[in-house]
């Protein structure tokens, strides 16, 4: 059973490749006087501000100076992504670029730069991209100051990889197989710190033999790799039938590869145990096909085996003297009730509509004027986004949501799993 | 089953902490006028040669010009370990130490240095210290060219862990324990290129729960920690009742750790899986005990549970038409025949037998003369060490062994496990 984390939804999209355009950062910091250190008894911080105020004040961080002064890490005051000015989401009018370690350090919308003696002091550097031992929940994090442990800080990402084809609910028919038709599995893998992905693996047989996959190699930079690698491998289709599951691991030129199994921690971060993808023979109207399950999907997009799997164990563990129909029958509020298939239907610029803690909002108005950019309303509209709307929205924020309240959501009709 | 890999048998052994003393090799190539490479086009290599002259050929290896040059790398030409001279063992007069990588590229009795635009031509610079991916053995390395291959090539170690106490064989009486009695585990961990181990976790249940271990650091050097990091855990005695297995895992600062299993490859290199030691509950004497088993033990000392399986897995493998006792029958041998517990008497320096290739030698003439110093032979006595003598000598020094014949190895009295 895997616990809710206080985490963002990940799912395997939190890596991203582009080519950024920029100022390096120690330019910056030498024309204002900015010397390396010699003096390696005292760690020295670069600390970035954000302009963008969160319900614990101000998003910030930092990293080493010596880091920052690096030539080789690239660090970069970025303007531009594939060749396009910034846009709002992705942090106008400036950002920061740090290659090969955990986004939350590339501060976007970025207005203050400070060299220091200490780490950022904002609440967000102490209590955001840590990894807590996995006996550390919440209450514990808080009370025992967890949080202030240097070791459990995130820089460098570790080597991780995922499957992009099959893709989630890709189907093949048993009618289009062949003794000499063939599969192209495809993914993605990656390493931090610049590390190059040296190998990447597929097993169809639960861990016993593993197949090696063809390598894209991007281009090095001063021996490093900042980008992701692609992986491909071609098998028979016919491989597939007696397999329940396609697992892929990477490894990287440390010799350090991906555990098995997923370790929870509070954050739900850095997590990169070995992606599977679920293998069905099912009928699908006349025809017997194949279909592939990821674990979960990017977003808010429902569907997945590991949410699946949680589902069925929350209802398992349901206390047994609740009724099945209590929600229905409990049901009181005089506001009007949506479920969650016609919400779905409002799901574009003309209309929008989004589920926050229950609630239904119609936002479409407000759109053009969101401060975080009209992507990112976009990309959940239709969807129940609570978690990622409370995660990162001021208290104020949340009151001028209320506005475009429209009724309550009615998850008495939906579907059973 | 773990098939039978062509090095060495490491056990957990493989990693050392000493005081090195030493000048730094880029003082040595500044004075001999190298520059660092300011083109990243082309990689340029430092090569070490060793005077040992082996099978084929003499050792030697390379790193690139960039890492030899890194003041942070902290690579030195050595002459000194522990406040002494270095012994013949330790690579006497002079050796590398290049820290967080591979212990191959620290070549020993250096002799020759140079810098060039491709890596080492030395045999063993290729046919050592690669990792190749597991469906390929030997045939089909040396038929396919895989040893050529620059992404198998080793480098940094990985993140890596061992327990050190309980140690193999040790017991504890059921009627030392009280509600109050605790034990307290240790071990080390380690990880490459200079990266923190972030944390250490030890598991009694199967990977259900992790306990959190106490970790005892040392000092970092520019940011990178070189040496092994101790860890401790004090847990109830009781703990160890129900429990079959005590695993240990470690993280580094690059938030990765080790895979649960082993994946085999052709050299036994680098596997960094979670260290378990086994519990059984045993009768001894009238005492009932726990009692502590290593998956192996270091050098050529008998015993581990992974030893155990592999002798159960072949056992089981053997072809049913073979009558187990054929080695006795089949026996026509003149020469005198010694049982391996004979040969295990003749274990000090006053006299040394050893074992290679089910030969019996006794060479305690030979040990104040082996070019590969005393100890050398010494940790050897009274055991086969076919392997460790196969893999590193010569020609040469395969035909000297014979002068000390002195019988066969008479295995038909091996106790039956």
């Amino acid at each position: 059973m895997v616990k809710k984390t206080i985490g963002f939804n990940w799912g395997a999209a939190a890596v991203s490749t582009a080519i950024w355009k920029g100022v390096p950062l120690r330019y910056i910091l030498q024309l204002a006087g900015v010397k390396n250190d010699d003096n390696y008894e005292k760690t020295r911080y670069v600390c970035f501000g954000g302009t963008d105020k969160l319900p614990n004040g101000y998003y910030g961080t930092s990293i080493t100076l010596k880091w920052a002064m690096d030539e080789e890490k690239d660090v970069m005051l970025a303007y531009e992504i594939n060749g396009k000015r910034l846009t709002p989401d992705h942090g106008y009018p400036i950002r920061m670029i740090i290659p090969g370690i955990i986004g939350g350090r590339m501060v976007k919308w970025l207005n203050k730069i400070s060299v220091t003696n200490k780490e950022s002091d904002s609440w967000y550097h102490f209590h955001d991209n840590r990894v807590l031992p996995p006996n550390v929940d919440a209450e514990r994090a808080n009370k025992e100051n967890w949080w202030y442990i240097p070791n459990y800080i995130i820089y460098d990402l570790n080597v991780n990889s995922a499957i992009a084809a099959p893709a989630h609910d890709e189907v093949i028919p048993f009618s289009s197989f062949s003794s000499d038709s063939e599969y192209t599995l495809r993914g993605y893998a990656y390493s931090g710190g610049g590390r190059k992905i040296i190998r990447v693996e597929i097993t169809l047989d639960d861990g016993k033999t593993w197949l090696l996959s063809d390598l894209f190699d991007l281009e090095e930079r001063n021996g490093r790799t900042w980008c992701w690698t692609f992986w491909s491998l071609k098998i028979p289709t016919h491989s597939f039938v007696r397999s329940s599951e396609i697992r892929v691991r990477a490894w990287d030129c440390s010799q350090n590869t991906q555990p098995e199994n997923l370790t929870w921690n509070l954050m739900g971060m850095m997590n990169n145990c070995h992606y599977r993808v679920k293998i069905h023979v099912i009928t699908y109207g006349k025809d017997v096909v194949l279909r592939f399950e990821h674990p979960t999907q990017a977003g808010n997009n429902p569907g997945g085996w590991m949410v699946r799997q949680h589902e069925l164990e929350q209802k398992q563990s349901a206390p047994a003297n609740t009724p099945a129909n209590a929600s229905k029958s409990e049901s009181s509020s005089k506001d009007p009730k949506y479920t969650m298939e016609q919400v779905k239907q409002h799901n574009n610029e003309k209309d929008c509509w989004i589920i926050i803690d229950k609630k239904v909002y119609d936002c479409t108005k407000f759109i053009p004027i969101h401060p975080g950019g009209t992507t990112a309303i976009l990309i959940n509209a239709g969807t129940d986004c609570s978690e990622e709307f409370n995660a990162i929205h001021s208290d104020k924020a949340k009151k001028r949501l209320a506005t475009f309240y429209i009724g309550d959501l009615d998850d008495s009709k939906r579907p059973k799993l």
